[in-house]
């Protein structure tokens, strides 16, 4: 299918969003009038412009307050109208988004606002333009789409037309199913965004928090199933209106929109092969675009750590401490393999200079995950719009398979059977004669990484990490830090690892606090979490120090025996419990600037990640950091 | 009265927040829960840091989910309030806030929510501890203080009173009227926190967005009016969770917090002196600090730019086309005064290096406003926290009263009387043989001033310039930049000069973009907008060009004439209409990186600023600068 974006959804000037648009490889645009009129370009040269980028103009959004108003006002109004339809003629664009009326002079009887809408679809018609009648979801008369077509119907023009909003339709919690009713020829535009559920009054919630599909809670699958099934056949185009996406950088924004459609294509297609022959036929024009299917990742087949010369030692020590050894060396580069249990960290001496701005201290920057098809992974990834890495970045370098994740990370894909000829661990020389704690307690694996983002592209990572390794998104939350807010999602296979926890300043404070103030950390899983907490510090390490305050707190909420709290305290061991399921985890001290690791044992089913500890845990590391 | 604040209000360690809280010269402060618990110091040690600042702990808070349960949650309930009774005696507080319940186990019966709340009053007396019950205003069943007050009144015990919180009562349109009904010796505690009126879910909205009082939309002055005639006695304290506080120097927001108990202090005394004998006798204990009564602003006598030596001439040129003229020059000081009618403007070709971050470009650095008394001015400004300038920083020598505001600005009181012995004109040596064009078209003096907001001080720079200049905010709206939205706020006399437009990205984008990315400028009035225009075009400067495509939007959306149109299109001037009121403006370019000059013309009581036009303008920009 085509694949559109409203101009608003990305920052710039329209010469700037159209180019964004076109690089990041749309077919099409909706010109937002304020773009437009905020434009030196008179309108034959947008029209010039779009067509030298390989873009249509697909539609020209929005004409507002037009129905329901006396004779007086009709004329005025249209009059206005057919300015704009001039003006469209000359973008070349034939649809045109008219909305819903909201002004508190219009009145609400649908055979004067049809009539109305009657008369301008046939004041359109010289212009070869039709309408595109929408319902907003706090339209003062209209305010869901059934009603928009029951009034389109009656006007019975065939140049009117609705335009379905799935926000609008969303949010109300209208039932999509009805689109199915509709003939797909008068679905004349389809505009999509997703949306957080967010407590809020819908407009204000609108304006500000729509997002791309897949980023938000609305199953944006099922209502293009419902669109497509009706037989309407033009673009997927997005219309969102976002604080951030409108301050970010627009190349970047497109390519994360234009991802967030390869996705939701692909998943419509999919949910049509699970429907088989009860699924009603697509109109001819359309078909669907498809990735090559997910290879969910199945766990982390390595993390690696990279850690710049003053750092390397403290890091060493404290996977040491954890009873980690050093097993293997890389054949050519300067990197280690340390292991213990399933959990294998590769740690990389050289400087963590590519992709990461925070080139001077020691960072998580690399994860290997486990998929069955490596090369089918990658060609999904690269279908994602993912960058695929350079070989040189490779610190295993039979892996031929990496792509850089939003946040610089570079994430590579690994066979779970070596036999498929890509064994990562090949690239690693005999055991060592392993430096390290081989008496340690062993650790059953990686239990999730906590990468924290740049403030921009939050829900780029998540919707990179959700569609590129085929996880799960929670519906996150939100964490009191010290120093503010924290926004926090986190993403897993099902609930079980390869776990990724994303975190990031709920407000914006610049690239240099977002790399700086936020940490990121590996957390290792176990089934004694007092076992390890002991090896670790025989091994020389203490814990993160947690305050005395916290567990006098936990003893008078809970029911565990003062003797454990009196344990969980000498170590550090902070505790959560959901339903049947608790949580025990400690911490390393900060090793490099932002860089911990984490011990983490679940009991019950517990799937969280103790988000309830995590501003006792940032307090701990801001003293720490102060002494 | 007392000044207490919340710890919750404020960033940074608790150590940290009580050195703020006490710095800027609060009484006393609450103890937010989770402030403790994520300390290392124990209980006995804040106790002691409080004494040493010299602050008292006058509320721990708070207790969650107590009443309407079973028995046997009773008492696990009663268990787990001891063991906070005991840190409360430690902590050496002794009025604990219980919220009205919000759990899904609650039944709410008043009878069993009172019996159950004696207990825990009986429970608490042997500790020396009062209970302060408050209906939260997303209370499961007690969601209204009046409910909250039965509910005390019913149980009956001595050690029960209610908390009063401005936000829970105003945010639900609950008359607080009704306060004057309890017995002011059962109001154990008061919190107060503004708030903007947002569409929102009142649990969202309470959580991100309260104010200190003066900087949102509840009449404080009123509220409080009614609690200290009921006859409370106790603190007025802040209880403020605000997403940008949270995030931002504790120093700076305790200052702005303090300002904010001070304004508010001083308003409810005024609103008495206005009731005169009507008003109800104060509590013996209750005295209410009175500030130097406001003067008022009535204008400007000047603005100051600074413009380094890359600039200064084309500043100048931009001032003679606008038909100012260099009429005197300061006798020790590379200062100018330039003047058209009304309009002063100070020209400091030093470099602006002070207070500011951006001293390489040109910048509004100091305002001059005219009022009747600046002596007394000076005195309320001080009292308000506004840091006095010191002499060096004055560039007109006789004003003897200058104060700094949030943003870096000077501010100047000058005399309306010169008579007064502060005449600032007589630093300047006689007129000068003017340079400029003397055959400009008058101007009827400086009609607002634009100043860009570092992100986090908004709501401050928006309370000092209303307590301090004694101006009426507006309601603020948001603009759409090309690179995100900008929040906007006017102030003004009553809808008069001295006007200021307080603007910040509505998204902190960190300090770097904050200075660089908005600009500053100055409006002048005038009585001809076309003439003004005209003059400025003879004298070679050349409007910022707005783009036709704005003038075939106006064409078809107004009932303009073509011909009147046409002319604004050639001089640049952008329209607006109010009501009865227009309002037609232009602009020139940037002068220097961020500063430019704009002129405007108000008919027909028009009192906007062409908020409707600011994406144009900024987007005007956006292109120029990109030429």
């Amino acid at each position: 299918m085509r694949r559109s974006i409203a101009t608003v959804s990305l920052s710039g000037t329209l010469e700037e969003k159209l180019g964004a648009a076109a690089q990041a490889g749309f077919d099409g645009v909706e010109i937002f009038e304020n773009d437009l009129i905020g434009s030196a370009l008179p309108p034959r040269e947008v029209r010039a412009l779009t067509e030298s980028l390989g873009l249509t103009i697909d539609l020209y959004q929005p004409f507002r307050d037009f129905e329901g108003v006396n004779e007086a006002r009709l004329e005025r109004n249209l009059r206005r109208a057919e300015a704009k339809f001039a003006l469209m003629v000359e973008l070349g664009v034939d649809v045109m988004l008219v909305c819903s009326s909201v002004s508190a002079d219009s009145t609400g009887e649908d055979a004067r606002s049809a009539a109305q809408l009657h008369r301008l679809a046939e004041a359109a018609a010289p212009f070869g333009v039709r309408i595109a009648y929408e319902a907003l979801a706090w339209g003062r008369w209209v305010d869901d789409y059934r009603h928009a077509w029951r009034i389109a119907r009656l006007a019975d023009h065939p140049g009117l037309g609705v335009c379905l909003d799935s926000f609008h339709i969303l949010s109300r919690g209208h039932d999509p199913a009805g689109i199915r009713d509709i003939p797909g020829d008068r679905i004349f535009f389809l505009q999509l965004a997703d949306a957080p559920l967010m407590p809020m009054d819908v407009l204000h919630w609108s304006r500000h928090h729509r997002c791309f599909p897949g980023q938000g809670a609305f199953d944006l699958t099922e209502f293009t199933g419902h669109v497509l099934a009706a037989g309407y056949t033009g673009p997927l185009s997005l219309e969102v209106f976002n604080d951030v996406f409108r301050a970010s950088d627009p190349g970047r924004t497109a390519a994360d929109a234009l991802r967030s459609l390869a996705v939701l294509e692909d998943e419509v297609g999919r949910a049509r092969d699970l429907e088989g022959t009860k699924a009603p036929p697509l109109r001819d024009a359309v078909e669907l675009t498809r990735l090559p299917s997910p290879t969910r990742a199945r766990g982390y087949a390595f993390v690696e750590v990279a850690a710049p010369g003053h750092s390397v030692q403290r890091v060493r020590g404290a996977l040491a401490a954890l009873g980690f050894s050093h097993t293997r060396d890389h054949r050519s580069k300067p990197v280690q393999l340390w292991r213990n249990g399933d959990a294998h960290v590769l740690l990389n001496a050289t400087d963590p200079q590519l992709g990461h701005t925070w080139s001077d201290e020691a960072a998580v920057t690399a994860l290997g995950v486990e998929v069955a098809d490596a090369g089918k992974a990658m060609r999904r990834a690269e279908r994602l719009l993912a960058p695929k890495l350079p070989r040189r970045r490779d610190p295993a370098e039979s892996v031929l398979h990496a792509v850089a994740a939003p946040d610089g990370t570079s994430v590579f894909f690994c066979p779970s059977d070596p036999a498929e000829g890509e064994d990562w661990l090949a690239d690693f020389s005999s055991p060592a004669q392993g430096s390290g704690g081989t008496d340690g307690v062993p650790l059953t694996g990686i239990d999730h990484v906590g990468l924290f983002q740049p403030f921009d592209h939050f829900d780029e990572a998540s919707l990179f990490y959700r569609s590129v390794l085929g996880l799960d998104p929670d519906d996150g939350t939100e964490l009191a830090a010290p120093d503010g807010l924290v926004r926090s999602r986190a993403l897993s296979r099902g609930g079980a690892s390869p776990r990724i926890a994303l975190n990031a300043s709920l407000l914006g404070r610049g690239p240099g606090r977002d790399a700086r103030g936020g940490s990121q950390h590996v957390a290792f899983g176990c089934e004694d979490v007092f076992a390890v907490a002991r090896s670790m510090r025989r091994g020389g390490i203490e814990p993160l120090r947690i305050p005395d305050n916290y567990y006098a707190d936990l003893a008078c909420r809970t029911d565990l025996e003062p003797v454990t709290i009196e344990h969980m305290r000498e170590h550090g061991i902070l505790y959560d419990r959901a339903g049947d399921g608790e949580f025990l985890h400690f911490y390393t001290p900060m090793l490099d600037g932002r860089l911990f690791l984490e011990v983490v044992q679940r009991k019950g089913g517990y799937r969280g990640y103790g988000a309830a500890n995590s501003p006792f845990r940032m307090a701990a590391q801001r003293a720490e950091a102060s002494r």
